[in-house]
């Protein structure tokens, strides 16, 4: 057992880790030489400025962590290519460590725990030495640049380094396409952080009232998740919006930090997911605080309602993800036209870029270990899009089996966007202003599942009322 | 108002700060000319590793903080010493922010929120400029190595600093110093944030049932600060021990997270602050979590008990902390004699260093923005001691009015001390070895109150149930 929170929460198994070196090493066999050694460093435990406390308990760095399934801090590890042995280097630690931290545990216990071939601590020149008695020719070393941030992971990092050949071109793109697809095993975890989130979304609606602040939502959620999930970390800050913070897409930030009493007639839209053992959870929930949606309401909501679920519909091997974006697009001005805030040809707005006035992010992104999950511009994704929303699109794959993603359409109302399309004869042509005034301050909708791309159809991770008659009938005291 | 949580939480004003930097000023005034410049950059936010999200929402770097009040990342903020005016320049945000991360406040809305004197969007060569226009002599800097961790804060960086004579020596010893001494309105936030962290004890006390996990304890206390605090961040992780694991120190971390499952006849250790504006709390309470204390848990309860009461009835100015830290000691062994666990003269096994084997942490350290405050070692602070316990001390200086520290005298069976203390001669002739090993895997007891230091004594910052009959009453279903 590498992880577990007690008999009410997922035990998972160092088997989950050792598929992945395996899958690694399939790949990797198939372009690199023998004598070719994987090298990894693990996450650091950083202090909160020049402090001596942490801001929130280590987590252990995502590639590192699908290779290795570790939780300790400051650890290397490898993985020879000739042979298939994985070997873990952790810190060797001050005999006062069992006084202020804990029991120090010996190498056997990390090959136990972590069903690793051989396990060495750190001491000076142990990795140089294990790496030269594998007679390493080539060292493979992790540089990951993110898509979406432009933020790189450095290479590791150890005494010795430059003894050796090292290439950190080969095995970016190859892991990263690796965690695009999961395996059934980091399905069944995705698949418990859901089921966490969605039961923590239904305690959040099962005890709103008017007149309470956002961030009690974000407590109660919280709590929720790691009181009866096991889950102390989240995957992302805690979007808890009310009222017009609904139109601001990622409300709950140090700046916005769900500091908002909401009132009788608000909604609110609550995008929260923790997560476990490292991997993610998304969701989110649209919902009146009082439990009853209001006619305007209920246009938008249903407009959003729909989009969610022909995408989910849609969502099959061979579909391409910015087209399935375009469609959301399509479905929900097909709607707000219905209702008479937009006018004219739809498929003509869509190509001007219309739709995006009212769903400027994109329609869903990867999951895994990341929230925002990588590979999403590897393998067939056409490149970054330049017009509002497809530009935010995370990927622009193929969808293929196995991938997770998450289904987001949203519509919001945002002065900004609103006023300078008013402006631009391009979009102001569709657009019905007094209609449209009506709408200012609402803030949005969003409905967001995490889905699994199946042969047979997108399997939806989240277990929520979904529907107006479905919410109101559950928020009912 | 620089800060609220809403009408049940407290509300700061700006003018704290304000007080603050005319505490810096008035000093600085003595020692440097009138054409310098204090120049400081506030905090940046991290991404996760190479990830495109946050670990946690931002807090402000704590020397920034003390002096300007900003929440807000990305900041630099500057005082001029000759006119007393101070500067803020906050970063020009690209107009995209008002979609995905909320309104875009002008300049005037920081002066008005932060009562500085002038706002500039930190625009290229407007900091360079800024301070040509001020005639900038020499630029006093922050470089502050943190004296526990070791870890340092790096001076401000920007663009034209070399144009500039630097000093990084002047301003650290000052502005540290002057952030052990706290203000009539810092009090009143510490005060706040103690209250908070008190009656979520008082609520994990009322909820504790054996057959919980450890995590559970920690997840109720974060969701009672938060929910009924405004408290979003924790001064420190949570330590929510039980059993032989309070008997680890720094229990909590990510390799020790809390995770067991405790029984009947079990001691909890809940040592957990939240932190209200970036100002800390820190208390420890000790109880059964049946409710009911058993006899050899009485026994080094009301030690520790009486240590704390000791130690909280002699803390005042004048008394310097090592003494205090003695004197814990001295009472703490005199209650293990007259249990049988120690033989001998007290005072020689002071000396000896008995005490550090039962309690081998500091009695207390100050607390203020950061948990373990800063200052420990200015002033008239003795040179770190190097025998156990003591080296631990996290100041050794002379107590004065406003300084606010911990009291937190800990007695703790850890087998590692235990074991090496038994097979010294210059330990072993006061141990009692058969009555000693009947308290192997009982874990550890601490008692904790933050104190603000006043001619007149002590004053504790926490309201709790502390004596067994106290405790056994209030826990009473």
């Amino acid at each position: 057992m590498s992880f577990s929170r007690g008999a009410h929460t997922l035990t998972i198994s160092a088997e989950l880790f050792a598929e992945n070196r395996r899958r690694l090493l399939a790949k990797l066999r198939k372009v690199v030489g023998a004598r070719n050694v994987v090298l990894l460093e693990g996450g650091k435990e950083p202090y909160r400025d020049n402090t001596d406390v942490y801001d929130l308990p280590f987590r252990q760095e995502s590639y590192f962590f699908w290779t290795f399934g570790v939780h300790e801090s400051d650890c290397f590890g490898a993985i020879d290519i000739d042979s298939g042995k994985s070997f873990l280097f952790p810190p060797r630690l001050h005999p006062d460590f069992a006084i202020w931290m804990g029991k120090i545990n010996p190498e056997s216990w990390f090959v136990n725990k972590y069903k690793v071939n051989e396990v060495h601590f750190n001491d000076e020149n142990v990795i140089f030495s294990t790496l030269k008695r594998l007679n390493t020719e080539k060292l493979l070393l992790l540089r990951a640049e993110n898509s979406d941030s432009g933020s790189v992971l450095s290479p590791a990092d150890f005494k010795g380094k430059d003894k050796f050949n090292v290439d950190v071109e080969t095995l970016y793109p190859i892991i990263a396409d690796l965690r695009v697809f999961k395996t059934d095993k980091e399905l069944e975890v995705i698949r418990y952080a859901n089921k966490v989130a969605s039961d923590a979304h239904k305690a959040v609606m099962k005890h709103v009232v008017p007149g309470m602040y956002e961030y009690q939502l974000e407590s109660l959620f919280r709590h929720e998740c790691y009181f009866n999930g096991g889950c102390r970390h989240l995957a992302y800050t805690c979007i808890a919006a009310t009222g017009a913070d609904a139109a601001i897409l990622h409300y709950g930030h140090a700046n916005a930090p769900n500091e908002r009493m909401f009132n009788d007639g608000d909604l609110c839209l609550m995008d929260m997911g923790p997560e476990y053992s490292c991997y993610a959870s998304d969701i989110t929930t649209t919902f009146p605080c009082n439990g009853k949606f209001t006619d305007k309401q209920k246009t938008i909501y249903n407009a959003v309602l729909l989009a969610n679920r022909t995408i989910k519909q849609e969502a099959k091997p061979g579909v391409r993800w910015s087209d399935m974006h375009l469609l959301a697009e399509k479905v929900i001005l097909t709607e707000l036209r219905r209702a008479g805030l937009v006018v004219g040809d739809v498929d003509k707005m869509v190509k001007a870029g219309v739709g995006a006035i009212f769903m400027p992010h994109g329609l869903g992104h990867f999951l895994g270990l990341d929230v925002h999950d990588v590979g999403g511009y590897l393998a067939d994704a056409t490149p970054r899009a330049t017009r509002r929303g497809l530009k935010s699109l995370r990927t622009t794959r193929t969808l293929r089996e196995r991938m997770v993603i998450t289904v987001e359409p949203g519509c919001y109302f945002i002065d900004t966007l609103l006023d300078s399309a008013l402006h631009d004869p391009e979009f102001s042509q569709y657009l019905v202003p007094s209609k449209l005034n009506e709408f200012r301050g609402f803030g949005g909708v969003r409905i967001e599942d995490t889905v699994v791309i199946w042969n047979e159809g997108a399997e939806s991770l989240s277990h929520l009322p979904r529907t107006v008659e479905e919410i109101e009938e559950f928020m009912k005291k």
